[in-house]
């Protein structure tokens, strides 16, 4: 089933040469499959099938664009067990978690389909002219969304599906009437030509311009460099690292023609937690915080990799059951040998720095891609001073770090990097003597979480997937919830068009039956 | 009344020694006030007060915020006469223009405080908790549009008031919760500074944070320059020359922690006229295109500087009419020497073009800074294989372009840059057979408009005054209209945050009795 070529529009393809292998973590060897990387040639066929599909497809009706979307969950599905055992196969996660990403991917894209036929979010917009208006009259204007073009999505390593192939960012590219070309994730090549193969069976199937979607391969930068630079692409998602998000950003900005860059990166999602709830229910909440850094082996963007507290006994005691939590948890598997390496590092680094003590690590013997999940902790001051301690390891880590006073508390919240996601745990009672800390959590976050984790990101249209620089490299959109699909879209205006021949979502008679605002007025009657 | 200082928040103040002075261009001599260039003291003062007025003035009430927008407006009002005086003799504009721009420029200030009290801009968006959902109860998650930070705006030479001090930037970063840094523009430091001291009056009476609005003054790329890379710097407003505009996109995509740049650059306005309009109302179409073409001598954002129609008799006859219109209209004033000076190398660089020849061209004596209105023609294989034919010259200048068929017409609108309009003049009946040029139009623009011309920007919610790069640096927002507030703003999430520390546009009982989304449904209703 896996045939290991790109998908170049519909067609399977593979005149290079070069030849790639992902790895089992769990075995810690090769899978069978061998991938052919997409040649210069190949890259250049894929955008500009997709240029000249996006001119048909952008005017496609709602209905034909969410009929796709709704194929694409179909067909997935019908992969049956052959797509979760590949999954697993090339990320080392369990097969419980496979199931539970399917189901999300597979929501997302129905959720996407259900906002095309509900159609306000096509921020219809209407002012009707006012033609006996002094001085001047008034022009018929009328506004709506409309998409900027091809899209190159590259997916994440950590979700193979959700913020893969046909993830959040294609499901919403798609969504908004963009074409999209894949840089397929080169840790799960298998999974992302498996899920390819469903959405290009759900483009004919549905008669989608050949070039909507395309699938490619490539294990360097080259691949990835190429699609970012080329003319005819107009937009660009990624998931992944600071680095890698930064460099993409850097490339789209410094084309003849910037292109917008929307990259999730890192995050280290403080956790602040308050005298009274240490006091009140610290055992809850250190088995609530260990079970959050511990999820999927500590490889959710969302994971709290930073606990802040006021220093003292009540502290030292949470420390003592965080450790005792995080010592019941058996170690899981990462996602890859070099995604252990890096954890391994990133870890060592940061013990070997002054002033840092281990709380707990998982010292049991482990398989090769195994991560022990590791606690350190370090005083306000130190952290304060060694910009070291603030960087991202990604997997099962988290530092604690005890602050003297509330004064310096905040003194770090002001100084951290932008973040997704900021806790607080606090007694509902207490929560109101911290106005400043809330405040300043506030402005270095896109989520703000009030007695949970930051674990478990929910697809809805409220959820807010991003934040300030690094969390994400543009923080005024999200990448997760429905309003995703504004990454993809920009604002466009018709002046005193003739009726008949305007987008059906701006008629008079408002065919779709949106909701629109008409001279000021929300409402979906016509006019 | 004019002191040449500098606004460090409510402090006038001149540490420096760097003296500019401004021009009469009508006159062609230099206005009698001094002005003292910020220092770089300066300049960090003002930033430094805008990011503590910031943790205080992004919490303020809606009303509060559009009290100072009305505050604002009636401080510009009671400037009175003077005012108009100021800039007219600083932008060479006759004063019909000057109280048309001011009214504009009040018009947008009160229409964001409106926009700030009606509310539905914040786009609320609520969805409750299902405890019992399975596998995982949902969380409680609240979605509201905060302010970045700090903003920074670049007013635009050709509208001193309405888009400069306090025009579209500042109303719209002043209502998202933003504190503003302007730097004046250099051609109107007189105008900007009368208007700062409006917006002083406007912040003292309705106890608007210390630093919510600074005004600098200085001639070379330094202020701007330290402004945009100032880390406490978060977003940044442009309107101007793409040179200037790429600049800034570059200097602040190249900072550590990347800030959005909205610049609104240069436009040509491509006009396109067919066949059965050049038929039947050619007159009429050539006298509207001459006006618009010499509107405000010729210095509109929205300028047409290239008119696309098929070779033949028709459009022959309709280019000896409109060389008769342009000739009937008088000359009139640029805003500056350097202005003119541009507008003529501009001008002259297209007539030494081979296969360019002048329609019409002003020939009578003029003043110094008058720009005489001139028109070229060039045929279409020319103007395709010649990009300097298509570079914008800023004034009273157009180039009309003889297309051999439909395809050429085709190929050149496709091969065009960014615009902010574009315009198809046409008879009703023949629009529905150029699907085609319609669509591809539509995708280099940010407005399309029908039988008429591209100047005049009416200010309301379906107005769209950007476009696709240079038009401006992200498509993605409009710079005209209440939507431009968007580009100041992010979506924030609240996740189980207690219902009495939300804000009030997020709490169940919907205190503030705005329009929100709430599990779907748009509702003004409480929880």
């Amino acid at each position: 089933m896996i045939t290991g070529k790109n998908y170049i529009g519909s067609q399977l393809k593979a005149a290079g040469t070069k030849i790639y292998k992902t790895i089992n973590p769990q075995l810690n060897i090769e899978n069978p499959w061998s991938f052919i990387e997409a040649t210069p040639e190949e890259i250049n066929e894929a955008v500009a099938l997709a240029n000249d599909a996006f001119k048909i497809y952008k005017n496609y009706p709602a209905q034909k664009k969410a009929d796709f979307l709704n194929a694409i969950a179909e067909e997935i599905l019908a992969l049956g067990d052959e797509l979760l055992e590949v999954y697993c196969s090339e990320s080392g996660y369990p097969k419980g978690r496979a199931e539970g990403e399917r189901g999300r991917t597979i929501f997302q894209l129905r959720t996407f389909a259900n906002m095309l036929t509900e159609g306000s979010w096509l921020e219809a917009t209407i002012d009707t002219s006012i033609p006996d208006r002094l001085p001047l009259p008034k022009d018929d204007l009328r506004k709506m969304l409309v998409p900027l073009g091809p899209v190159v999505v590259f997916g994440s390593s950590n979700f193979p599906f959700a913020f893969s192939t046909a993830g959040g960012d294609t499901a919403s590219a798609l969504a908004a009437g963009c074409p999209v070309i894949v840089k397929s994730h080169s840790m799960h090549i298998g999974t992302g030509e498996m899920v390819a193969s469903a959405v290009i069976k759900a483009a004919k199937k549905n008669n989608i311009p050949e070039g909507v979607f395309s699938n490619l391969i490539g294990s360097g930068v080259t691949l990835g460099t190429s699609l970012v630079k080329h003319p005819l692409v107009k937009a660009v998602g990624f998931t992944g690292s600071i680095n890698g998000g930064r460099a993409l950003f850097d490339l789209a900005s410094q084309r003849p023609e910037p292109i917008p860059v929307f990259a999730e990166m890192g995050s280290i999602n403080p956790v602040v937690i308050l005298p009274d709830a240490l006091e009140k229910n610290s055992k809850k909440w250190a088995a609530a915080y260990a079970g959050s850094i511990t999820l999927g082996t500590g490889q959710f963007c969302t994971n709290p990799g930073l606990l802040l507290g006021i220093k003292g006994e009540k502290l030292n005691q949470f420390i003592d059951q965080l450790a005792e939590e995080i010592e019941k948890i058996a170690p899981s598997c990462m996602l890859h040998p070099s995604i252990k390496a890096d954890f391994n590092n990133g870890k060592e680094k940061i013990q070997s720095q002054n002033g840092v003590s281990t709380v707990a690590e998982y010292k049991g013997e482990i398989a090769p891609n195994y991560a022990p999940q590791t606690i350190l902790t370090v005083d306000g001051k130190t952290f304060l001073e060694n910009p070291a301690l603030s960087h991202e390891v990604f997997g099962p880590f988290s530092i604690i770090v005890q602050c003297k006073n509330n004064e310096e508390l905040l003194t770090i919240i002001n100084k951290l990097d932008g973040q997704l996601t900021g806790t607080i745990i606090a007694e509902p009672m207490e929560l109101s003597n911290y106005n400043a800390v809330v405040d300043a959590l506030q402005n270095r976050v896109g989520r703000l979480i009030f007695n949970g984790v930051p674990t478990g990101v929910e697809v809805c249209a409220s959820m807010i997937h991003g934040g300030p620089y690094p969390a994400s490299s543009d923080s005024r959109f999200t990448a997760v919830g429905i309003h995703a699909v504004k990454r993809w879209v920009r604002p466009f205006s018709y002046q005193n068009w003739p009726d008949e021949l305007l987008p059906s979502a701006l008629q008079n008679k408002n065919p779709l039956n949106i909701t629109r605002t008409v001279n000021d007025i929300i409402t979906n009657k016509p006019i």
